[in-house]
């Protein structure tokens, strides 16, 4: 078996590297710098035509969407209880909240970071970024209600908990005020302090580049 | 167990319809209808504060989020095999689907019909519903290459292939030309023969207002 994961700092693709090294999985990450371009360049392309990461090659498989490389690794490595696998409504709660997060939060960061995705026109894109910060603030507190919990599906971890620091550190780059946010922050913490996220975010900064 | 499932006729939430039929699965449907707003009354709203159908209720559990209702019902009637919940470089296929259409495919309608979600701004509007529509039409030829088998997967039908017809309706609803779609036109007549298409269109249209 062989895992190849491409992922790009600052992005979403750090839930697939902490999902990985949760499940102690032997991968070969490969680090695309965003800010560079470099998902636009004709190799990556060549993986993904929509030029965005996470993507994974699992056994020679190409898995672009972070809901399903994150599906993938949860049920190849189903050990790991990633997912709740064998209960039908609280997996359904997982995939909520995964759809959420990519039709809502992310859709509200693209609005402000590639407002090109949604029309060539300059004045469009401009109130789409306007907008898109109004909507960010908007949906982030939800991750207040969803984190009353120790985890956002209960009492365990899941490929769901990364996806709250990811939007963290993404309203922290477009600097909105976090101090409301007393449950997600509490929820960060807790995410902060697993060993997985302490090996992912060494790879995604480039200190590390091969898992153990 | 009781299922009560709220969808909005012409809309996303066919697809959980036809897979309650594919289950044979006993349900309620409930209409919303979205050209009259129904999806904006409070009623609703207390169900989904976004204001979006499918909204699935599982012994008292509401669960939002087309994604998640299609993978509820998969996973709470799994002789149906509406997933292949155990093969995870298939699921994985399966859910890339499934987000692609959520975050491309379902992006680009809401360009076009619900702009009011991305600005307030007029002008931002009109924009993306401009740009919606050649959005649209580059997202869709995906549909042709998807559709190489016989369904979405492959071999077997999965909750999948509804969108295909979904998404066929929403193309006919803006006036896309869709005769160079050859091979999704195949697919869209292989669904609609399918006894589950024919129920849950039935439902859909108001004709039939009770799963046998």
């Amino acid at each position: 078996m062989s895992l190849k994961i491409y992922f790009g700092p600052g992005s979403v693709a750090l839930a697939g590297l902490i999902a990985l090294e949760e499940a102690n999985a032997e991968f070969e990450p490969v680090r695309v710098v965003l800010a560079e371009g470099e998902q636009r360049k004709p190799e990556f392309l060549a993986l993904n035509k929509r030029g965005q990461v996470p993507v994974l090659i699992a056994d020679g498989q190409v898995i672009a969407e972070n809901i399903a490389v994150l599906t993938y690794i949860a049920n190849r490595f189903p050990d790991a209880k990633l997912l709740p696998l064998g209960d039908p409504a609280k997996l359904a709660r997982a995939y909520e909240l995964l759809s959420w997060f990519a039709t809502n939060v992310h859709i509200a960061i693209a609005q402000i970071a590639r407002s090109e995705r949604f029309s060539d026109n300059a004045d469009v894109q401009a109130g789409l970024k306007e907008s898109g910060k109004v909507r960010l603030k908007g949906v982030l507190a939800e991750f207040d209600r969803a984190a009353s919990g120790t985890w956002l599906l209960g009492e365990d971890f899941s490929v769901v908990d990364p996806l709250a620091f990811v939007a963290w550190r993404w309203a922290e780059r477009f600097e909105i005020d976090l101090t409301p946010h007393r449950a997600w922050a509490a929820l960060v913490d807790r995410i902060k302090a697993r060993p997985s996220f302490v090996r992912a975010t060494a790879i995604e900064s480039g200190l590390v580049t091969r898992a153990a």
